[in-house]
Formats: C-alpha cells, structure tokens, sequence
C-alpha cells in the first residue's frame, strides 16, 4: 500500500494507518488509549503529546506556524484534564528560509507559549534541500500534570450526558484554504490555546466527562470517536451547530461540510445533565468561550454506536467520521 | 539571511543560528542550558529532549531512520545522567511512501525502543506531498527521570579530568555517505543505545562529570563545547581516537576528518583521573563499548579555551568546532 494524502487527513484513512501500522507494533498500555496525550504514571502522573506542524501557508490569517504549534500541544493535553508545563520543540527547515520569517514564527511560537502557561525547555534542528517542505516542520512533545482526582476520557461518557462546543467551528480550515485559493475574506484563524477554559471547568468540580479539541477531521471524527469509545449514540441537533455567517457562506460556495472542517481553538465538552448549564456559562465567561452552545446528547447503547444528527426539518441522518483527504497540511 | 545547509551541521553554523534566533526569544533556565536534554522539576526531576530525524537514505547498512530514532533520543536523556522512560514519536510522511517500508521502520523503532527500555506512549501522523522529503521524518521525543545525586555537566569538568570516548568514530557517517554514494564496503552504521553502559557509570558512584554522545558535529565540536562551557583546554592525543582501518581508509580517500564525523551510538565522558581506569574498565565490558579508550586530559583554565590536539608527530593544534556543512541529512 502507498500512503496517500487521505493517510493525513485526520479521519477514517489515518486511523487505519494508525491500527493497521503503528499501534501493532507499539502496543503498550499508554499508547493503547489512543488518546491525544498519553497519561504515564511518575511521581506524579504526567501527560504527554508531540504533534508535527507541516500547515501550508506557515503564516496565514489569524496566525503562523508557531502559533499552531503551541496551540496544538497544548490543548491536546489540556484535553486529559493535564496542566501543561513543558514543550519541546523540533525544527525541520528548509534551505533557503528565510531567518527573518523564522525569527517571526519563534517569537510568536513564544508568545503563545507565554499565553499558555508553558515553557520550551528543549530545541533540535534540522535542515533539509530546498523545495522540500514549504518553509519548515515544527514538532512540538508537550508534558503536563495531571493533578489527583482528575479522570476524563471517552469511555466515561454516559446516557444523557450533555454535548457541548466551545464556539463557531471550521475558522481555521477556512483561513487556511481561502489563503491558499487567494480568496478574500475576514475569517481568521481560530489556533488558541483553551487552558484558562479548561482550568475554570475543572476547578468547578463539575462532571466533565470527557473533553476533546476539535482538530483535523473535525466535528464529526470526534463525535464518532466518541460514540464508539462509549458504545453509545450521539445525537446533535444540526441547526445548533455553531458556524459564522461567512463561514456558512464559504462552505455553500465551494460545497464543504463544517462537520468535517478543522479547528485549532475549539473544544467538544461531554458532562452530566445537571451540569451542563454551569459548564456552559463558565466557557461563555472565558476568553475562547464566548460562543459556546449545547447541540445535543448522549443516547442509550448502542450495537452500531454512532454520530446522529437531527436535520432542520426533523429527520435523523447517521453521519461517519472524515472519509479520505480532508484538506492536506491544515495544521 | 537565509538559511543554508550549514545550518543543519551540528557545527558553528548550527551553533549560530540557535543563539541568534531561538535563544533570543526562548530564554529560561532551562533551556538557556542548550544540553541535549533539559532537566525540569517535576514531583522527581524530569529530563526532556526532542530530535527530528531526517536521515536520507531511511534504510542504511546497520541500521534505518527508526532505529536512529530511539536511538538519538534515548543518548540524549541518557548524557544528563536520567533514565530513559518515554518516547513519543511523530511521523511526517511522504505521499507515495510504501506502507511495507513504514512497517518495517516502525517494527525497528519499537525494537530499539524495548532494547533501550522505553515505551512509545504517544503518536502522531502527518502527510505531505510526493517528493518533499525523501521517505519521512521521524520526530521523538523522550522523558526520562534523573535520580536524586545525580548532577552532571560540562560546567563541572576540572582540571585533570581525564576523555574517555566509547568506540570508533565515524561508522555510522561513513555507513550514510557510502550508500549514498554507493561505495561498497563493509562499514554498518554504529547506531545504538548506550543505556546499558552509562547505567553501570552511574551505579559504580565514579567521579563522572560529563557526558556527551559524538553525533552531528563530531569528536571536535562536542570537545569545543566542553571546553567552552568549563573555560579549560581540553587536550587530545591525535594517535589515540580510535577510528577502525576500514573507516580510517575510507577517510583518506575522500579527504574526510574524523574530528567532525557523525556518529549515532558513541559517547564521550570526561572523569576524574583517579576513576578513570574504572570507568574505562566497566565501558570495556558493556555491549557497545568495546572499544572505549582513554584520548585525552582537562588542562588549565585558559582565555581562550580550547580543543588541542597533540599531533603524532609532537606538535600542538588547535582545532575548532565544524565549520560549514558537514554531511546534511546524517540522523
């Protein structure tokens, strides 16, 4: 088998590859999980994530690479209910970049890091023939703590537990595509780093079950990933799906579907029916929040579990995870 | 300016670029360090590095990009005296990639991963177009556990300390460039991890004050390095680093300099003379070291401090760090 672009999409391709290839051979206990960070027992527990940044243009409205690249480790930790302390950071250049644009892209990745409460304590670099990467690849590994009593994942989600997203979903796959076609907009990109919403839900006390960034593959990978970790149904309401008007309007042009948009700043909440309106205010009352929304529940178990939608006009459509490409180098 | 292949030599270009561009806006105690790990507080103390792997090509005599991978990450934790606990491994891949070659480096990567006693606890997948990276670039990072007492570094070095290097240099540069040039020998790459050896360093309670592994950059820059960071001139016997016949040969055709060959599986540690003999006794009978010999002693303080090698011929030299390109895309 050749791999293909749709092996980085983020959606049903990638996870094969991630079955089929990788967790054969990896197999342990941590890995096992699949989730965004591992959590790993040290005198402490410690949480662990790397992603690599490989997005096409390395600046884009709304952001840059370094930006990403903080914003993606770190919300992949935050989502283990882990605080961040310490990043990594890998450098894969090309020949020809300019030191100018590089310097940008590490005072930003800095001033995101400053923002998020993280250190990068340790670098590498590389360099490869011009040509070959569009400007450079960052790897970042995150390690964060995750403090006593905390123990989120999918596999605790409940029957009627509440759905909830952080805000309007697709403005960084759309920041990224309309850049790359030339396509004049305002839409910017949504890459932040959402601790100061996730330290706020969680010093609440409340019963989050599980949190997940809404990355590569979008909504509905999520959603699915999370119907199958419960064994459970999940429906959403379609129209309570929170989308900008320029957003919808870009997404009606060229035909694309904001269940499987891409976001850097945005979160999926899973918590328990009687916490779900405070969950809810303390995400509009933080900075990345303020377009929070509920937009459905969890269902009874399920033999198929999977991501339902109710339609505008009432029916109910079984929607799968991201099938084939995506949009390649979006983060 | 912009950035050339040089840049990626582990030498002086390399050591510039770091200073000028991400020191400048990374700045903190930890990093301001610029060893090949970063030893943060945790609950015990935390060592973490990060290393992208870009070696071209991805299967070469003694080894391939996932062995390397382990490899390079695991020495890194093991120079700062910590004990290698976790990896996380992030895969850029090249469309078009054989999914068989993919399986058998990531079957090699956990095969070095359980030699050197670590788990692969996180991952991720990216893709990028056909031609830009010749196969793929492998990213790891690791975390490992420094044990209370355990303090090492170049700043610790003092006058007397005596150079012990682990092996033959230059095995694995020779093994890279001959099969890109497709040079017939019976070279394999040296590619390795050192866990086993630097344990029984550490348990013996020898007076260890550094350690360093020899790989991009070589014997002359990490030595430059060592004698920057203590402020002393380390001085070398020319006719004692030891380099195989073959390797030597090799060398001599193609006007190369051992100093500043690469390799993947050869340490440097600097003792205090009166451990000297015992430590290089216990390097002996550990499995990839051999061939450890004694090269070289810590001298004065000095102004301008230096790496000098003492000529078979009895003349005094100074030598620098790697200028320039070295081999690009060695690890």
């Amino acid at each position: 088998m050749k791999i293909t672009m749709a092996h980085g999409s983020g959606g049903d391709s990638t996870s094969k590859l991630i079955s089929g290839v990788f967790s054969k051979h990896f197999s342990n206990k941590y890995l096992d999980k699949l989730g965004d960070s591992a959590v790993v027992p040290g005198a402490s527990r410690l949480a662990m994530t790397t992603d690599s940044f490989v997005v096409n243009p390395i600046f884009f409205p709304g952001g840059d690479i370094g930006r990403l690249s903080v914003c993606g480790t770190v919300n992949d930790l935050l989502m283990s209910g882990a605080v961040p302390k310490y990043l990594t950071a890998g450098f894969v250049l090309e020949e020809g970049l300019d030191t100018e644009d590089l310097e940008k892209i590490v005072e930003s990745l800095q001033k995101t890091a400053e923002e998020a409460g993280v250190q990068v304590v340790t670098g590498d670099t590389k360099v490869v023939e011009k040509g070959a990467i569009g400007g450079l690849i960052i790897n970042t590994a995150g390690v964060g703590f995750v403090p006593e009593g905390i123990d989120l994942g999918p596999e605790k989600i409940k029957t009627g537990d509440r759905i909830i997203v952080s805000g309007y979903l697709g403005d960084h796959h759309v920041a990224i595509l309309g850049s790359r076609l030339g396509i004049e907009n305002d839409i910017v990109s949504d890459a932040a780093p959402l601790g100061e919403m996730t330290r706020a839900l969680m010093e609440a006390g409340l019963g989050i079950r599980a949190m997940r960034d809404v990355t590569r593959g979008g909504l509905g990978t999520v959603l699915n990933e999370f119907a199958e970790s419960s064994g459970k149904e999940i429906r959403v309401e379609e129209s309570f799906i929170p989308v900008s008007p320029t957003v919808k309007d870009f997404c009606g042009i060229l035909g694309l579907d904001v269940l499987y948009m891409g976001n850097e700043g945005k979160m999926i909440v899973v918590v328990s029916p009687e916490d779900a309106d405070s969950a809810l205010e303390i995400m509009r009352s933080s900075k990345y929040g303020e377009n929070a929304v509920g937009i459905g529940e969890v269902m009874e178990d399920s033999d198929s579990p999977a991501l339902v939608l109710r339609t505008e006009i009432g029916g109910l459509r079984t929607v799968g995870p991201l099938y084939g490409e995506g949009l390649p180098r979006i983060c």
